[in-house]
């Protein structure tokens, strides 16, 4: 079942009905002030940090759901709606919700009376508008109230949800005309406060939640809202909030437009009052006159779509397949954008009160983003490196504001090190800047320790050679890529954290995955030492990779599949040898991905077991068979009920990893299988199964073992969205970026047909036609690049060219 | 306005109107099973800690208010209701709340059937029952549905309303009949589950709550509820809730009983399971056997009334003041006995995810209680001195499970050393058990370095008195009692801890409240070493003591008042000389209490200057003027809006202290005129004004300052509790234990008349007539114990003797 459809000339997904299976969100906001943005208008704004300058209230897990939101409230002749259907619920004659790209807009009706909100972040303010579009569709004059309503949180969203014993004291605000001012706590230590504005003379307000709700009420009923009267409360502690209330006459056909501003505005230390406890409120006052006009708020809007159409301008496919198109164009290259700004910290699912960025999490979601974004993701390689330690080992996390690694949960995710080459290499193959590789970079974001950023790859490098196991396979320590096989963890007490208990180091257990990517990392060390023309280092390189790919033939490999690991006791895990957990799917994806076994013919044989144990409709499941209990010496794994999470549940971002494997043998059509079945645009007919947004990856999709099969959890922040960018774009469609210039090299299904893709690459734009006359899955056999015919299926980059017409053969 | 009356024949308050200021609340449970119960069913159940065992989910600061709780609905005839008015808040016929001790009964009626839900935790299991008896009052035969719901916490409070993207996985549950179980985490590595059973037959249940409520449906409007149909649902993530559905028929007249019952159940590792993954669920029907039948429940709920009868019979007065009656009698004890089990965690205000145990808190509330379970009063006493350092300082906090002292906020608060010496000579004053002193407790919790309590005692007093500042006066540290007086700390950033940041131990700021804690406390100490015969350390200490005392005659004056402190740079606060806080009234109330200027006049001059400067109709100020801004140089105290919390709000804690000190000096007017004010008993008729709940004392109440002047917040878990007992007991009724006996020594009103007071003290009953024919205000000028006159007011206690008869006359 649909509950929308994708709009994609306009780039927007329409929704049609607010009853979608789970709210159905969108993000406002590209660099500092983002709100969270559902199609019933639910959600939440904040200022740089979810947790600690959150400007408005959000409560999760909710009664009813996503509940809390930027209201607006009609009562039309005693008729109360909301044009965005919650909380008041009451049925719309019309509704429909377009998200677009860093906008949202509902457009409803009821007894003839037409609502338009249009919510947007504009480009160069630190705020959220809300332009309010109301018309008289009837042919009688209509009279009725509109009010606004947004409940203010008290800037620390945790302090704000537990210290009700100072909270419920503290609250203060200001109101100038339509211009409400939060600011709790400005008296003191903060210097900031909250704006909320509208761009008409109210004919009311109220700043106290009590008195606009009621006692005892909910949002569905708010006194104020009924009586058609506001209280001109002015908020002492309890609860702030901004409320305005417009009384509106309009004749037939008459229309009306108000522009709400919700704003954030830090003064400097000596400007931060006009008197004694009276704010400064020139900032603010110069903010809302840049929004004062319709105007003005389309322009902003305008400029903001410009922002995202050059965006996403940089890489373009047209194919016959709509839904592939829709998301290589548009959604999956968004949501690679919200990874970028959102880390893992403010979704429907993350509550925005986690501090820390993942350091295998950012390098990952880079490779999604690069393309778009090359200076930004320069920056934060930079960053990431600047956390990792002088032994080549890393904090697992760092602090988004400080930067600085997070003590509380450490170092010893053996993988981490590994993915600072993974994520350096695809930013030199998309920009061919060496250069970076020269900058100076802390260890432990010590000034005093620095090195280089390629010295940086060679500790990556070197920790996990030197950090070995009995097999010669790398010790895993607190976990892998899967941060909940926890075989050095033993954990017995509830609470404890499956990442942090036990010991960072185990001297036996040993991970086959990391093993992998080691092989495919390695080499991509030693490539850019070649690149380097450090020769010396580059074969050393070469040696240590092949001998870890020799070790994952000799001790790693299970006779049909790839082993997962050897835990603390050298037991194999992921063997036919288990009783239960008997296949992984990383080793799988990951040691063919990086080429390990397939002269031997192991890569097919390992890709078929997938198929054959880990298969389902909905996507390929992590393991099988499920961990039927609690298993101590593989932790957090077991934790889970069967079919959920990593307990063999649909894990979205290591499909990709075995769609990029079976291109990697050359099986364009179940490469694309793979990548269909968890792609959203995919699934939107099953809405009802799948329940998240159809427009966007979850990171989870229930297994075959769950209740629920098939349904998703977990939208948005997702480490999916990178990886199956990267898995399309480079790998099916077949664009990939190389040190000296842009590979084609595509891997298709049988019936795909011809498609082009322009893409820009180093400032020059490509035109590239790729023909498949013959359904040939893999590959070309001609190359043609301005009317020249190649020798291989690289395009050599030619600096200061800015146009390449391409034309590739596949056979 | 009242919304209730006292039942003081029953001990109970009822409550007349669901729709209170504010939810009113109840207490159930007295040893490890605790449920918070308002008058409209919200609240919740949590075992032993509120953080970490939480049987049911609660949403703090919800919309609507309190929104959340053991809901039952009945569906009769479409007409959907709950006895407690809330969730669909349907008006009903007849309402009525009775809160009585650790109990709470709601009885109502709507279309001539009626609902009492009785709700106890019993004393000797952990689990919480609800009894629903159904009455058909109508003349025609009635058919409806009985729908009961609870929600489910997933254990972990923080954790539960967080970390969503691994909560919404594991939700699990089973269903045997009409008992369900929630285990979410048990397959791993939690032993226990949660029970929710009937004990009848069900006609249907859930277990998810969006089967039974329906998506975007509130509690108000649950799917199921409206249908008459459970969907005999079995969660599998998401959010598990418990709820039966009963059909039932009612002839006129007739009348129906069902039992519910929450509990909490551990098994042992070896006894987990039954089979795999099915729970071990024996012991749980072992306890719902023990409550299957409505003669066990009365039983229990009789059992649990004795249980508080026996305890509140330890100090029993009779005077024609019936308000002082019902809380010195009830009200004030009970809230005591709450504050021991509760500590700061769990209410309406305090949201039950912090952890500490407060140190000075703990020994402040031990006051209260220790004539009630002085077992458990000594208990707590080694706790509390377990987790003092060598040096004689102290954790300003400890963890209830461990008992170890909290490093996050470490220690450095001035005042609490002295407080050890508070609660252990109001342990010996009661119990005459000197043996505690010789008892060995650990410093730091750390067995190998012991001492006796007596040593810890001396270790307090040694702390003050080798850190005095510039004037001689005690060092202030972090903070004293005054937690938001913070004069080492100059915090600029927000979010900082005001008691954590700058130095713990500044060497200038010295507070002269601790100075008046050193002379009470000080010759407590002595007449400890006296008491022991250890003439020398009792000469030494009062030696100290006097000295103090001349310090705060020399320093600590300013004219009119005491001064409060000494900032860091020896700049005065709370003196004449300063703008704003130019006076406080701790260290008139304390000072004066501890006999300082008694004899100099001074007392008289500080408690008038109180009364001129800080007096209001609802209570003593805690300063003024407030603070119109923030001072680096005091902290948290001018971080509030003036008139609430610590600036210039109604604390309600040391307005006690303030009728103490009125007592010393003989004014009875005066010491009763401040106890009334804050006393919630008198405050019944304005409730409209105060707000919370008019039988427990609230932590504050908004001063003259504030916009709503005379609104209270935080109550229940307030050490206003135990002072206020001490003041009315001890101070205004006079019955002071001491050392020897029971000392006589009232000081009242003005035509308080005669009154007379049964008091249990040392396995003695003491049935004590005070006669004040001429109306004095103070003192009594003859005593008669058993017919025999004394020469003092001490009654001298007679070991073996269980009963006195004992008259006193004042002049």
């Amino acid at each position: 079942m649909k509950f929308g459809f994708f709009d994609d000339n306009e780039k927007e997904y329409v929704i049609t009905t607010p009853k979608t299976p789970l709210p159905w969100i969108n993000y406002l906001g590209c660099d500092n002030f983002f709100s969270l943005y559902s199609n019933t208008c639910g959600g939440y704004t904040f200022y740089k940090d979810a947790k600690l300058l959150r400007l408005t209230r959000y409560r999760y897990n909710n009664i009813p759901t996503d509940t809390g939101g930027k209201y607006f409230y009609i009562n039309d002749n005693g008729t109360i709606w909301n044009p965005g259907w919650q909380p008041t619920k009451t049925e719309l004659d019309s509704y429909e919700c377009r998200h677009g790209l860093g906008y949202s807009r509902i457009t409803s009706s009821k007894n003839k009376l037409k609502a338009c909100v249009t919510a947007f972040v504009p480009l160069e303010d630190n705020c959220e508008i809300n332009q309010v579009l109301l018309t008289n569709d009837s042919t009688d004059t209509k009279t009725f109230s509109l009010f606004s309503y947004v409940e203010f949180c008290l800037w620390n969203a945790v302090d704000d949800m537990t210290n009700f014993q100072r909270n419920l004291s503290i609250g203060e605000v200001e109101v100038d005309g339509s211009e409400i001012y939060h600011k709790t706590e400005y008296r003191e230590r903060r210097n900031h406060y909250a704006i909320f504005a509208a761009n008409q003379k109210a004919d009311g307000f109220d700043t106290s939640r009590d008195a606009f709700l009621g006692a005892y009420n909910a949002t569905d009923d708010p006194a104020v809202v009924n009586s058609k009267c506001s209280a001109n409360s002015i908020a002492s502690g309890w609860s702030p909030i901004g409320s305005h209330h417009f009384n509106i006459t309009l004749k037939p056909g008459e229309s009306k437009s108000l522009i709400f501003v919700l704003g954030y505005i830090e003064n400097k230390e000596e400007d931060k009052w006009e008197s004694l406890n009276i704010i400064n409120k020139k900032p603010a006052k110069a903010m809302l006159s840049r929004y004062s006009s319709d105007e003005q708020v389309t322009v902003a809007l305008n400029n903001l779509k410009d922002h995202w159409n050059q965006l996403l301008s940089k890489y373009v496919v047209s194919c016959k397949d709509d839904k592939l198109c829709r998301m290589v164009n548009i959604w999956n290259q968004y949501q690679c954008i919200v990874t970028f700004n959102m880390s893992r910290s403010a979704s429907y699912y993350e509550s925005g009160t986690g501090r820390g960025m993942g350091f295998r999490d950012s390098c990952q979601d880079l490779l999604g983003f690069v393309h778009l974004i090359p200076d930004r993701a320069r920056e934060r390689i930079i960053d990431i490196a600047s956390t990792q330690f002088e032994d080549g080992s890393a904090y697992h996390q760092y602090q988004p504001l400080t930067k600085k690694g997070n003590l509380d949960i450490g170092s010893g995710f053996n993988d981490d090190p590994l993915w600072l080459i993974a994520c350096v290499s695809a930013y030199i193959r998309e920009t061919g800047d060496l250069s970076i590789l020269g900058e100076t970079v802390p260890f432990d974001n010590d000034e005093s320790k620095t090195a280089s950023l390629l010295e940086h790859l060679r500790r990556s490098f070197d920790y996990t050679l030197t950090h070995l196991g009995p097999h010669k396979l790398p010790l895993i320590g607190r976990a892998d890529w899967n941060d909940c096989l926890n075989l050095n963890c033993f954990s017995k007490e509830p609470g404890e954290s499956f990442q942090t208990t036990g010991p960072s180091e185990g001297p036996i257990a040993e991970s086959v995955f990391i093993a992998g990517m080691f092989v495919k990392y390695g080499k991509e060390y030693a490539t850019i030492c070649h690149e380097l023309n450090d020769f010396e280092e580059e074969v050393r390189a070469l040696a240590a990779v092949e001998s870890m790919n020799k070790a994952v033939l000799e001790s790693g490999w299970d006779g049909q599949w790839f082993l997962r690991a050897y835990d603390a006791n050298s037991n194999k895990v992921g063997s036919h040898e288990c009783t239960e957990g008997k296949i992984f799917i990383e080793p799988q994806g990951f040691c063919v991905l990086a080429g390990i076994g397939v002269e031997e013919g192991l890569a097919k044989k390992a890709l078929d077991s997938v198929k054959e144990h880990l298969d389902t409709k909905y996507g390929i499941m992590l393991l099988q068979p499920a961990y039927s209990k609690y298993y101590l010496n593989l932790g957090e794994i077991s934790s889970y009920p069967p079919g959920y999470k990593e307990n063999a549940g649909i894990f979205c971002h290591n499909n990709p990893w075995v769609s990029i494997a079976e291109s990697v043998i050359g099986r364009g059509d179940r490469a694309f299988e793979i990548y269909q079945k968890t792609c959203p645009a995919y699934l939107e007919d099953i809405s009802e199964i799948h329940r998240t947004e159809p427009y966007v990856y979850s990171q989870m999709i229930a297994g075959a073992d769950a209740v629920f099969h098939g349904e998703a959890k977990n939208s948005w922040l997702t480490g999916t969205a990178a990886w199956t960018f990267v898995n399309v774009s480079q790998y099916i469609l077949g664009i990939q970026p190389d040190y000296k210039g842009l590979v084609i090299n595509p891997c298709v299904p049988s019936g795909f047909g011809d498609f082009t893709i322009t893409r820009e690459f180093r400032n020059a734009i490509y035109y590239i036609s790729i023909k498949n006359e013959h359904n040939t899955q893999k590959g070309i056999s001609k190359l043609i690049v301005d009317d020249k015919e190649m020798f291989s299926n690289l395009i050599p980059f030619e600096k200061g060219k800015t146009t390449y017409y391409v034309t590739a053969i596949m056979e």
